[in-house]
């Protein structure tokens, strides 16, 4: 089971992809940014940022696409743009006939540290560890490897991803980096 | 100089098309709803919106596409879903190679009804008086056919959508429609 994550936005979309190893373990296979540009009319950034994750999931053949869903933004007006690139790469899941899975941010926190209210910087450490490569330079990648980690997770089990019982080792390592 | 107006919505893709034809005409050419579906996933219903979106554009070869701009959604959840449906309508647009212009709200009503601050009955009325067809029966289309009609208007002349002098014939039209 391969899976790719993403976090898209106007300005860069993180991806990261993750395959299921066996056991407990999730191995890492690749992660980025795309730059969909800050110039420029949004129009053409949209159309950088479906070439581009149509391009990842040509080359990694994921079995599903994992993508964080959104309940909240800073004001109606940043929802609209975070809307935008959000359609455009659900589009372009769809249309490579990739299995579309959306997660709330709680669940994938929950999957990643061990608890449904991990800080943001934690869930970069905490994806490091479970991969066991170096905490990603951005969150966007970081957030893209957690939603991919989620999705193997509950792929392989559906309620992998639930509240875990005290002394996981998910938990305890979520607990080690809190301090 | 031909032009496409868009209303795109999560449910139902409002398509207007309108020609200049000299001095202060504006032909009507065809104007239509896309059905995106309710049912389904969203991704789904994205695919259908880009492959009808781009079938209209192919069929009617536009010099340009006007959207209306957005700045207010009833809530976050709502913007981000419009977003999502807006974002798909802007690329088929980038991908077709056609110009994007956005509008305004108060400009589009300007250059319908001669007032920024018309209600959306009298938009749709001021556009079947405009182009000589009975009011369209869905509010999306007549939507989609008041930016068109802007379209055509600003590409003549980019003060025409402007404030217009006492007695101009749009003006004197929209206050009798508003009466």
């Amino acid at each position: 089971m391969k899976v790719l994550g993403i976090d898209p936005g106007s300005r860069f979309c993180g991806f990261g992809v993750v395959e299921d190893a066996g056991g407990t373990r999730v191995r890492h296979v690749a992660h980025g940014i795309l730059e969909v540009g800050e110039a420029g009319a949004i129009e053409d950034r949209l159309c950088a940022l479906h070439a581009g994750l149509s391009r990842e999931i040509l080359l990694h053949r994921p079995q599903m696409v994992a993508i964080e869903d959104i309940f909240h933004a800073r004001n109606a007006r940043s929802a609209l743009v975070l809307g935008q690139a959000r359609g455009v790469a659900m589009l372009a899941v769809a249309q490579a006939g990739v299995q579309l899975r959306s997660f709330a941010p709680s669940v994938i926190k929950q999957a990643v540290t061990g608890t449904g209210r991990a800080e943001k910087d934690q869930v970069g450490r905490m994806v490091a560890v479970v991969l066991g490569i170096a905490v990603p330079e951005r969150a966007d990648a970081s957030d893209a490897l957690a939603a991919a980690i989620c999705g193997v997770l509950r792929a392989r089990d559906p309620h992998a991803a639930g509240p875990r019982p005290r002394g996981d080792w998910r938990t305890r390592l979520a607990r080690r980096f809190a301090r």
